[in-house]
This record gives structure tokens, C-alpha cells and sequence, in this order.
């Protein structure tokens, strides 16, 4: 038997689109001599839905679009996923299933038993447990079909209840197929691997994998589809980050002994700008805009993202906003056409005095003899976010976001000024972090200005300002976060570590402060296993840690 | 047995002010006679805790928080709510759980079975369900203890599968105790009214239910407690809106068939005003601030929340910005003036035109030859954004969103413009009853100028502007919202109700599109069954109803 992993980029909702790939990959694959193709999780209304599923109209169309893909799998068959009606009117309303299609019509339904919901995953919010578990005879082959975290909660992992492979493996099947939308960041390809190959091992059948790829709003999906033999040997690994279809012949996975010429694994920083190219790309082409503006400080932060933003999107498609103020220093301004220049981006000088000037007229009575702080500090990168998003409201551009992480974690940032956008591109990338991509980014040639990378950062607000008068080293600031945000540590757990009790105080009181802000940030490209947005929902008027 | 009933305002991870609390009214039902006091679901550490509850540090201190309430309960049992660990290390990590306290110690502890996890709610993401029952024995008598969703799933509900009520039956309990974090609409009282009574009925026994009240940032606890007899007889219900504590005789509730006087309901707009009154005293006192400003226009929402926030935190601590621009007709300033004055609330004239004039010259060369559109709208209403968190940074004001549910489901507003604030107060609140809730404000004097009453409702961002130039008339608008967002009907169901097709399709595109920006608006104080926020997940970059 030949089976084909379309490893594919949905739109979620977006039926028209996504039928048609489907059908469009059920003749590659035919044309490629498979006898069954596999394509993802969801592939039919796209991951995560979210409360799309909470409409019956939305439910039908899956429907719909699946039996029109039905028609297509007539010298093939195809297992495509999406959500099901709950027949029986007990518990959620659906289930998370898969449907085998095959002399053109559905044939078996294969529903997933384990919900993942924690971080950015709701799943039991929507979906009823499978409790019946039902292999699939094909050609003579019979399959253990999952779906996704039916394969995750293996005997070596602490929380193993039981997986619905321990059902299906008495039915004696010939192989398993686990279609998934796992999500990527830049630590999980590895730990997939091992997960998988794990199953193969303990259940001795070959497995085949087929994840998506591309990137919905903030959560990003890389691919990296994978097939094992029975002895958890990997035996293929497609694309990252891009679309790929390959077939697989049984025998040969079963038979062969092969190595796979194990491809050397990119490096966190190199995924991590992988993953938000995508980002960028599919955020633009799947709400149909096609420019970006962004503010150009000079800073790091704003480089990043609009070399990014150039690579993704073309640097004639990004406009690139210099705003200096009276407190901007000249390198500033040179740093930042330097850039432009450097990667031949549009841009605009547009200088905020006036906009400052008027704003302090417009107040003098009721600021009367009140020193200058935070208050005139915040005008200025208001008035800043206003001008940009004039440029978007004017001329259809898609505002980015340059806020990093550490910024983001510790509230240092403007609402409505610095924190305007559509998308956060480095939300979810730590300063230090912001620093290695710079240096990958210029891996070739300068693109980022060296005095944008060796100068001290600064929001440049006031005179002389710097980062550091009111945030420790971001060196130390970024493992403190780290502690606090990725491996969920306390203040005691922290300053057991040997860092600093009232530097750690200060920065958990900080980051839980913030909380305001956060949630009225744009959403933000997810890279690590634990970004802000939809997988960490703190309470905002709490009293712990601050 | 004496049974007091203590529904508590809480704080979200304050375990001081919460023990300390929890503690004094351990002492005040002492002195009243009571036997046993009980307190409200997760009452240590306040509800919804979110992701605090992924700390490890957090469940130590709620532990230690209930060990400190154990010492006080000598004379006296206590049943108070608190997350515990799951030490099995098998499924989630912590059940939602009660401690039965009594003799100084924690004596039995009860756990959820039924999460909810639909909605505002998540528990899923961080409890395992209770497999085991066991009721708790006290002074002779023998209590069925159950946490909240365990008793809304009973037998007329067609999704019933099995409560924990029916194995705790098997112990033949002489009475129902249910404590709960259950979170006011204007549907609701009436619902829980029926499901207790239900359940008491099917039960055949006395059913005493504790619910919080007070607000958690967006979520508003009502309150409302309630006590039933075993016929299902409704025979006290504590305050709505406020703290309470009353102590019930069992043998009376069991023995005696007095009626209960029940009171005359409130109205849905009547219960919705003392909700948002609850929630805008609640967001500044948890989060320590006294002072609020907003922007006031002339128009009937900012004069509704002007009007709620001088009744919630007094008029000395409201401060109205009135921020006119050329566009902004005679009677707008006088309305708003009138407003400020029949209320004595703070008030400064900040006019806009040379913030404007300021941006179109900012703007001149880079929007050379195009003429006045959004863009330009936009700038106003961002400037006036400007104008009001300068006056939060300055001064120390806490910003007033003053955007109505009608408006934020179809994108009418200006995100980082009219679109900022840090609790929206009417966000929940269809225009058409905004104009309900301003009469009923109304109703001993004219507070609200009648003229922001009955003008035609306008943004007045370009000349003559009226809402309805772009938007439906609101009577119809809201009819169909409701139908999308409370009914989550899609855009077939709702044109076969007998409304226009190309509205139906326009409004829906509407609210869909406008899912970026709602992901980036504040809080809004929930007040009805589906509320924009954590309740309603949309996907962004989707392509449904778009």
C-alpha cells in the first residue's frame, strides 16, 4: 500500500479554499500511484476553529465541504479531519473526528479520545471524549487511526492514563496514522519526535504522521510530517514550515532497513525566523492585505521586525515610519534610514514636534505647573502610533507591532502608542533573543546597522534615557522572565536560585502589574512553549505577586 | 444544626484580605448562634484564579491560608472552597475542591466532579473531575457537600448524564449543601432559582446554596444565596449586589411550610444597572485606585457611564472630559455641560482642533492630495484617546471605556480613539438598552439631559455625521446581534426569521471583521448570557460569515 501525507496550509473557515486543496492534493497524490492520502487534523474548517464550532451553520458546512471531497475518492482513499456532531445528546455538543473516504463516500469515522486543553488549546470546550475505538480495514491493511494528543499521553509520561492505541493495538492492526495540529515552538520538534517514536516502539507498527503547516492569527503550525517504522526508527521527515506532499510505500517502511539521512536541525534562533516569516505571510494573505507599515525607531526591536516584514512580504511592500521627537538622538534617525536604505524598504520621515508641541497647548490648563514624567512620555509614542495607523486607515497598510517580550512581560511599553498593531511579530521573543535574530538576520550581509545592535537600547522619551535607568540588564532580566513565565516559578523558587530577593520581587510585581496591558495588546506570533495571549490567561485585578 | 450562609466579597490571590474576611465571619456567625458556616466555591483564593492556579506557590499559599481559617473553627464547623493538589499524578494536577473544617483541623475534603468549561469558564484546563463521594457527618445529621455545576446537571437537562448527587444520595444525606462562584447575566437568577429548586425536588432534601458576589475584573458575582426545602420550595435568598450572612435553624427549614415572602424580581435593566455599579466599585478597589476619567461627548453613552461611575465612586472622583472639535455640533458641549453639572461630577473643555490641525501638517506631505476620509476621522478620535490617558497618567484616573455592545459587535469605534479604557463599562449593553438604562437613571430626576436622549445618535467625526448613515437604526441592529452573538445563529437562520438577506449578510460580515479589533479592547463589565471577552473566542484571521 502507498500513502501519501499532504502536509498542507488551511484557512480556517475558509471552506471554498481549503476544499478545493484538498481535492487538488487527492489528485497529486493519485498521480503519485497512492492508494490513501492523509491529511491533517481539522483540515476541513482549518485549527483552532474556536467558537466557529459553536454554530450549527458552521458544523454543517464541514459537512458539506468533507462529502464534496468525498466525491474525489473514488481510485483513492482519503482521510481528512474535521468536527462531527454529538448524535447522541449527551455531553459537548461535537466531536474532533476523521473521515475515511473511500469509493466516494464516508466509510468509517474516527473520533479523538484526548482533549488538549491547557495553553492555547480548548479542545474540551467544544469536543466530547471518544470512548469506542475502532481500527480501519483497507487493502487488506488494517489502521489504527488517532488523532493528534491520542498519541501524546504515552506510559513514560508521568499523567498516563490510557491511550485509545491501547484499545485499538487488541484489534492487531498492520500500521497507525495519527493526523495532528501541532502547533510549533522552538522547543517542540524534538519533543514530537520523541513522542512518536515512542508510540511505534511501544506498540510495534510503523506510524505515519501528517501535521499542517502555516500560521493562524498567532499560533504557528510547521509541518515537519514524519513517518517511523515499527521499531521507532525515523524513516521520513517532511518540510518545515512549508506545504509538502510525499508518498510512502508500507512494504518499505516495514521491510527496509534503511537509515534516514537525518537532516541536521536548524537551530532555535533559525526556526524561530522561519516561523515568523510565515507568521507575517499568513497573517497578511489569509485577511487579504498585502502591505505592512511600521514605525523605525532606529532601535533593535523595530530593525527585527522590518527585515522581517521585508523578507516576508518584500521590502516593497513594507513602509517604514521615522518619527523622530526632540528627545530622538541624531544616530537614531541615521540608524534608521541606514536600514531602510540597507534593505530598500519605502519610508517617511514624519517628525512629532508639532503633534507634542500642540498636545502641550492643548493641556497647559489643566497640567499648570506639573512637572514633565510619564504623562508627556506617553504623548510622544502616541502620537506615534496615531501617525502610523493614519498611514494604515490611508492607505490600506497592516500595522506591525515591534514590541519584544521582556518589554511585553515587564508593561514597558505604551498602550495605544508603542503597543498599536495588527500583530505582534516579536512579542514572544525575549531582548537577548531580539539580539541573536539581528545577528542572524545580517548572517550575509549588514542589513541591520551594527551601531542599532551595539548601542544601548532605549525608548528615548526623555533626555538621555536608556533602558537601563528603569529595567536590570536584560542578560538577567531574561532569565528571571524565563523562570517566571516558561517554567511557571514564584518569587521563592526564583530567589532560591541565588538571584536577588528584591530584584526578583520587583520584576514579578511588574510583570503581574502588566497584566492591563497585556490584554489589550495584539495578538502575538507564539515561538516559545509558553507566549502571552491566548496561553496564559491571568487574572487582571488579582493580588498575587504584586 | 444552625447553618449560616456567608456570601463573600473576594479577592482574586489576596489571601490576607480573604482570610481575614473569611475569618471575621467565621466570628460574626459565632456570635449569631451558628454551628456551621459556609462559605463560597474557591473562596481562599477568589474565583476565576486562571492561571495563578498553574503556580505551585499559589496552591501552597491557598493551603496555608485554609490551615489559618482551620484554627478559628473551634466551636464552630466551616466549609470553605480552595484549589488542593492532585497528589495521584494522574490527569490534571488539582481538584476544585472544599475543606470541611472542624475542631481546628480540615476534617473531610470534597471535590468537583462536573468543570464547566464553556463560556467565561475553564476549569478543565486545570481540575481533574471527582470520581469518589462521600458525604460528611456533623452534629448527627449528614451532608451531601457539592460544588456548583455539580448540581446543574440534572435530569431534565438533555445533556444529563449523571450528577454526583446520585451517588451521594446512596448514603441517604439529611440535607444538600452547594457552593458556588456563579457569575451574574440578567438571565440567571431566575435559572438557579429553578435548577436548585429542581434538584432539592428530586432529591427530597433541603438544599442551602452559598454563591459569591462582588466582581473579578469583567465577571460580576451576584450573589443571591439561596435556601430551599425538600419539597423544593424556595425559603430565603440572601441580598443581591452585596455582602450578606444569615443563619438558617435546619429543623425549621425541614419542619416548618412557611411560604417564602419572595420578593418582587428585579428588572433585567435594573439588575443590569446594579451590576455595573458593582463592577466599576469593584475594579477600582481591588486594583486600588479611587479616581476615574472619561471623555464625555454629548452622547448617551458616555452620559450613561458618566452617570454610573459618579453613583459607584462618588462624583468628587469623576472627572469628564469634554473634547469638542469642529465637528462637534452647539448642543453636543451644552448636553455634556449639563450632564456634568446636574451631576456635580469634575469636568475640564479641552478642545481638539490643534491637535488636528497639528496632525494635518504632520500628515501634509505624506497625504498630499488625498482627501478627508476614515483616516482623518480616526486622528480625532485618537487624539482624544491621547487627551484622556494623559489625564490617567497625569493624575493618577482610572480611564472609562464608554463603548456600547452594539457598536463593539459591529466595529463602530476607533481602535486606541474611543476604543481605550480599562474596564468597559457598557460593552455588554446593546444600545437599545443603553437608552433604557439612561431612563431608568432618570427616574427621580434629569440627570441625563433629555436631549442626549432623543437626538439621533451620532460619532460627529466629519459634518452632520449620523450612526445611522452607516449603521442600521439600532432597534433592528440589535435584533439581529442578539440573534448572532446570544443565539449564535448563523447568517440562513437568521434570514429565515423573516430579516432582509443582504442586512443580515452586511451585519454579520460586520461582526466578524471586526474580531481584530475587539481582541484588543478592554475588559467589559458581562451583564448578559454571551458578552464579548473571555466568553467568545473568535478566530481573527478566519474567513466565516467574512
Amino acid at each position: 500500500m502507498k500513502i501519501a501525507l499532504a502536509q498542507l496550509n488551511y484557512h480556517i473557515g475558509n471552506f471554498e479554499a481549503n476544499t478545493k486543496k484538498i481535492i487538488e492534493h487527492i489528485a497529486l497524490a493519485k498521480t503519485k500511484g497512492a492508494d490513501l492520502v492523509v491529511f491533517a487534523e481539522l483540515a476541513i474548517c482549518g485549527y483552532p476553529p474556536r467558537d466557529f464550532l459553536e454554530f450549527d451553520e458552521f458544523i454543517s458546512l464541514c459537512n458539506e465541504a468533507a462529502q464534496e471531497v468525498a466525491k474525489h475518492c473514488k481510485d483513492i482513499a482519503c482521510i481528512v479531519g474535521l468536527p462531527v456532531k454529538n448524535d447522541v445528546l449527551q455531553g459537548k455538543d461535537l466531536f474532533n473526528a476523521a473521515y475515511f473516504l473511500a469509493d466516494g463516500k464516508v466509510k468509517a469515522i474516527t473520533k479523538k479520545a484526548l482533549l488538549p486543553t491547557y495553553d492555547v488549546f480548548d479542545e474540551y470546550r467544544y469536543f466530547e471524549p471518544a470512548t469506542n475505538f475502532q481500527c480501519i480495514d483497507f487493502k487488506g491493511k488494517r489502521i489504527a487511526l488517532t488523532i493528534c494528543e491520542d498519541l501524546w499521553n504515552i506510559n513514560d509520561n508521568p499523567l498516563y492514563v490510557s491511550s485509545p492505541m491501547d484499545e485499538l493495538i487488541k484489534e492487531q492492526p498492520d500500521l497507525m496514522i495519527n493526523i495532528a495540529a501541532s502547533p510549533f515552538s522552538y522547543t517542540h520538534d524534538d519533543e514530537r519526535i520523541k513522542v512518536l517514536s515512542a508510540n511505534a516502539k511501544k506498540y510495534h507498527l510503523p506510524l505515519f504522521y501528517v501535521n499542517q503547516i502555516g500560521a493562524q492569527t498567532e499560533i504557528i503550525f510547521d509541518g515537519g510530517s514524519l513517518v517511523f517504522d515499527a521499531e521507532g526508527a525515523l524513516k521520513a521527515e517532511l518540510k518545515y514550515f512549508a506545504e509538502d506532499l510525499q508518498v510512502f510505500d508500507l512494504d518499505e517502511i516495514e521491510n527496509v532497513r534503511n537509515k534516514y539521512p537525518h537532516p541536521e536541525r536548524l537551530t532555535d534562533i533559525e526556526q524561530i525566523h522561519d516561523a515568523l516569516i510565515l507568521g507575517i505571510q499568513d497573517y497578511f494573505r489569509k485577511s487579504g492585505f498585502s502591505k505592512a507599515v511600521l514605525g523605525l525607531s532606529g532601535g533593535i526591536d523595530s530593525a527585527v521586525v522590518c527585515a522581517l516584514a521585508c523578507k516576508a512580504l518584500g521590502a516593497d511592500n513594507v513602509m517604514a515610519v521615522l518619527m523622530p521627537s526632540k528627545f530622538s538622538s541624531g544616530h537614531s534617525v541615521q540608524d534608521a534610514l541606514d536600514l531602510a536604505n540597507n534593505i530598500g524598504c519605502m519610508h517617511e520621515i514624519i517628525p512629532i514636534k508639532e503633534g507634542a508641541d500642540a498636545f502641550d497647548h492643548m493641556l497647559a490648563n489643566a497640567f499648570k505647573g506639573l512637572p514633565f514624567n510619564l504623562a508627556e512620555e506617553n504623548i510622544q509614542a502616541r502620537i506615534r502610533g496615531t501617525i502610523v495607523m493614519a498611514m494604515s486607515n490611508k492607505f490600506g497598510y497592516i500595522l506591525l507591532n515591534t514590541s519584544n517580550k521582556s518589554e511585553c512581560a515587564v508593561g514597558y511599553g505604551t498602550l495605544y502608542g508603542d503597543m498599536c498593531g495588527a500583530i505582534g511579530v516579536i512579542g514572544d521573543v525575549y531582548k537577548t533573543q531580539v539580539f541573536e535574530l539581528a545577528k542572524y538576520i545580517n548572517k550575509e550581509r549588514e542589513i541591520i546597522p551594527i551601531n542599532t545592535i551595539v548601542k544601548p537600547p532605549s525608548a528615548e522619551l526623555r533626555p538621555d534615557q536608556k533602558d537601563s535607568d528603569s529595567l536590570p540588564e536584560y542578560d538577567v532580566l531574561d532569565k528571571i522572565l524565563y523562570q517566571h513565565i516558561e517554567l511557571k516559578q514564584g518569587t521563592a523558587a526564583i530567589i532560591a536560585q541565588g538571584y536577588e530577593e528584591t530584584l526578583v520581587k520587583r520584576i514579578l510585581r511588574m510583570v503581574n502589574i502588566a497584566e492591563f496591558k497585556r490584554y489589550q495588546t495584539p495578538p502575538i506570533l507564539r515561538v516559545s512553549p509558553k507566549a502571552f495571549g491566548m496561553g496564559r490567561r491571568m487574572p487582571i485585578v488579582g493580588k498575587y505577586m504584586i
